[in-house]
């Protein structure tokens, strides 16, 4: 198929009905060029695209983690026991997610625009990038919830209206994710493909998806054959660490037995020349605070240390 | 406190209400010696004795592994959409859980006797042995639960009368225990403490255990605590190795988000002097194909291959 279709085609169907499966991905993983002066190399874009993820250890030093840290503990506080749409607060009053943590906290915000993140943003893209989105995952001891397979592009083409793969997910460690307190887990070369999804969204889908998602699941046939392809991988990453991932690489994570939170700052930066068009289920938009839609404008990368 | 207490004596009170927590373990870990003729090596003693598990690769081939998993096959076969007080079937109706698998089939009745088992726990146990349980574990891909922390030892003292700690469980891996398909993971060390848990036991407990444990489950403070000694292991072994546990081990599952399933055949010796009493609670015994009490005969080892 000629990628330069008609922004009226559909390339990426999904929730319609029982037709699913495994498809075509029609656009490149990555776009950008090996950086001779910094940036990733050719043998992590080699990786990245075959495996559809990347470990950036040590990004971040220790006391700019502690730092945002202890705004996140601060949330915490702020938020137990309140009402709030983009805040998802698990049954023992911790928060389980929280969306736009960029317009939350200058420091955050900050973050954002660092040019640790968004250098690598712009060199695998190859373009101007914005936020998509931006969120704080929490994965509480004991109690954190596991997470079906799913690729965010699913989502984020259905329920946001983005046409087309150029985006990609950058998840700052905060607590360090090992393999026993529930890790991202991962098909690698999922990426490659795209698994239409049975169903349909229900209306106001998403105040569903803070808590359990039901719609954009795909089937369990296909990431078993995803799966019987390059197998399963489970990504442990240090403190200060970034995973680096597509966003139509399939993933997911078990329930956190273990007595250590695993805890991710994930910024979701998509190309400039991809912004969202009506989201292709025919739905409303969802909030601002999940998918930008009005403010889309290139980040200026800005060098820093985070601290305020 | 003197190890020949009285037989009236508790030493491991568990489930009297909010009287609960870390307490002393008054049992040995290793009651036997090295073996300079095979079995186990003091290096191998000691590491059990201070992490409290050994994998020992490769004790079965191939070809058994395929023979006890046909079998497995076939139960599976006769017991979807049965009822079986035996079996616990998940809502597929997969086998979750299936006890008195030594009793099943002559099969397994060959495995629980064979002395590539048996002379492992006369070895760390120095005494005759008996079959206290035995049962097959099934993860299933995707909808396999997770199992909240627990030392077996706890239900066998509490539930089936089992005084002291001389008992172990043998887990031959039918299929591969891997990092990503819920293993079981553990507290190294922890098997030197006893937790004593906090609630009562409800009447006819085994018949909920089948599907999900309420009793017996010790406070997340307790596990907290003991974690911070020696951290979290998830246990991962290849198909035909066997997984060696102390009885009173705290040890766990997440759920299986992985296409793939996991399967062990677990055998739970116990030593012919450490034979039950009336169950600690104060209610009846559990069934005999959860706990055996009628016939407490030593096992004669059998060299064999297991095939039929």
């Amino acid at each position: 198929m000629n990628a330069n279709v008609g922004a009226d085609v559909d390339l990426y169907p999904s929730r319609h009905g029982a037709d699913c499966g495994i498809q075509s991905r029609y656009d490149p993983i990555v776009y950008g060029e090996p950086d001779r002066d910094g940036g990733l190399t050719q043998n992590q874009l080699e990786r990245y695209q075959q495996q559809g993820y990347l470990v950036l250890d040590n990004l971040f030093n220790n006391a700019e983690i502690e730092r945002l840290i202890d705004e996140v503990t601060l949330w915490q506080q702020a938020f137990r026991n309140s009402e709030n749409d983009n805040v998802s607060i698990d049954e023992h009053g911790d928060i389980r997610s929280f969306y736009g943590i960029h317009a939350q906290h200058a420091l955050y915000s900050a973050l954002s625009k660092d040019t640790r993140l968004v250098s690598i943003a712009q060199q695998v893209l190859a373009d101007d990038v914005y936020l998509h989105q931006s969120r704080l995952t929490f994965k509480a001891p004991f109690v954190g919830q596991s997470s079906f397979w799913h690729s965010d592009f699913e989502t984020w083409h259905v329920e946001d209206g983005l046409p087309r793969m150029r985006t990609l997910s950058l998840a700052l460690v905060l607590t360090e994710n090992q393999l026993t307190n529930a890790p991202i887990m991962v098909l690698p070369g999922s990426h490659k493909s795209f698994v239409s999804c049975p169903g349909e969204t229900p209306e106001n889908n998403y105040l569903h998806t803070m808590r359990e998602q039901h719609a954009g699941l795909p089937r369990q046939d296909d990431i078993q054959i995803l799966a019987d392809i390059n197998g399963v991988d489970a990504i442990s990453a240090k403190k200060g660490s970034v995973i680096l991932y597509d966003c139509n690489l399939m993933h997911g994570s078990s329930n956190n037995l273990s007595p250590l939170p695993r805890r991710n700052a994930v910024f979701v930066y998509n190309a400039v020349s991809n912004r969202p068009r009506e989201p292709y289920s025919g739905m409303p938009a969802r909030p601002e605070f999940m998918a930008t839609r009005r403010l889309i404008q290139p980040i200026r990368a800005q060098h820093q240390q985070l601290h305020f």
